[in-house]
């Protein structure tokens, strides 16, 4: 039987922490849950509105889970929450706790203070802009001032992927390879160490390629779609990137953070 | 005096999770921290490998934060840090126990369930790629096929801005507003709800534009810095946004995190 579950996600702040945190968790039911019914309740400050909270969960039986960085409002939480007999889980009380006892130091208590507008903050603003600039490759200059530079068949997730290492402060230019068009020369004049060619099993980019033809409402026997097609493309791609000397990632089935993380970890830069 | 930290964050998937939180509870020790000294242990499955980490981060007095989905490796660790007299601080188990509790329902403890490649995930990519696509007015057609409209002056980070929503599974489209171009007329045909408008203090863009030019060799006295130009802008602007009808947000010492949440309460979607 399929289950119904409610969250009261609670923040001083966004409440970013907490959702990703609760959506991690929760993940792990999926196949028992029809669907979570997720509630933010963000930029909480008083304890008068953690005590409205607590009653409108219990009304409706949900779990909370909060970030409050004020040690006070966590306390108070905690304990309307208990006088509530309700579940709730405090996400950052244990690490400040930790962090100040081994720093001896007190934390600032102040919320929202990860998106602080520092230099960390706009290095990865500057990353987002530069691989929306340099995506499916605009623009051959982008691959000598990137980081990291992506190459593949259509179809790799070259796009998700920049963004993804992009909020990772990392600056990626993505190319795309077609047997028609001669890659741009600066390909060969990177490092190869940080070039990653982005490959597919050429099943799977069948299926892909034939389910995006119909969503487009295109015959599925399209010469995009064709098995002699992809294979050129695939024996194509192979032939670039043996010339480049780079790695090559297999992301058949693969989440684009599981190929980020798969990337960070051969650069050693996690 | 500025301190060191070192944290380990170790996970059976890609530690992601770890890493957000742990940087949300440690922000909050910025500014009396020089750095800290993250160090991403993933794909962690094993018992031996739970036993080195903890052994490693005794030599080096690092504080552990985890996520694993299997209660035998979080009890092991739990046991092992223990042991070793070392915090450590397990992210997901509480929430895994009280959720499996409410729904009386064993966990998956499936490492990466949250990366699966389903509806949500192809939505998200469906969205980031929609983002890029359709940025900085590229092609006006996105304006119609967008759930979320944005128009503004240059620097107001609207790509970014883009880039995160889609994160959240919405396509955006993004639209800058020059007084020299007469804005698409398909702006003018959206919903004015899905739409808004994205301001900045003149005094503000006057600082990051001065910023950019010397940034790039260029005298600060170039036009696009002068604050007659940046006056015509910002009436050029509210005259468009007048005629669509949409909300105006302030985006000046705002992060991207936190207009992104303006917008999601506006549109009641969180």
């Amino acid at each position: 039987m399929e289950k119904q579950l409610k969250v009261f996600i609670v923040s001083d702040s966004v409440g970013e922490t907490g959702e990703h945190v609760a959506k991690a968790a929760i993940s792990q039911f999926r196949p028992m849950l029809q669907d979570v019914d997720f509630r933010k309740f963000a930029h909480i400050y008083t304890m008068e509105h953690i005590h409205h909270i607590v009653k409108l969960a219990q009304q409706q039986q949900a779990i909370i889970i909060y970030t409050l960085v004020h040690e006070k409002m966590r306390q108070y939480m905690h304990e309307e929450a208990e006088k509530a007999a309700l579940d709730a889980i405090d996400v950052l009380g244990p690490i400040i706790s930790t962090v100040g006892k081994t720093l001896d130091e007190k934390p600032a208590e102040e919320p929202g203070l990860v998106y602080q507008l520092d230099d960390g903050y706009f290095k990865k603003i500057e990353a987002i802009e530069f691989a929306v600039k340099y995506d499916d490759g605009k623009d051959p200059r982008g691959i000598l001032k990137a980081d990291i530079v992506l190459v593949g068949v259509s179809r790799t997730s070259k796009t998700p992927l920049s963004q993804y290492l992009a909020h990772k402060k990392i600056k990626v230019a993505n190319i795309p390879l077609v047997p028609e068009v001669e890659p741009p020369e600066e390909l060969y004049m990177v490092d190869p160490k940080k070039c990653f060619g982005l490959v597919i099993s050429s099943e799977k980019l069948h299926s892909i390629r034939k389910e995006r033809l119909l969503a487009l409402g295109l015959r599925d026997d399209a010469i995009y779609a064709t098995d002699n097609r992809i294979e050129s493309e695939i024996a194509h791609f192979y032939h670039v990137v043996d010339r480049i000397g780079c790695d090559v990632i297999d992301v058949t089935n693969k989440a684009v953070e599981e190929t980020a993380n798969d990337i960070l970890q051969r650069l050693k830069l996690i």
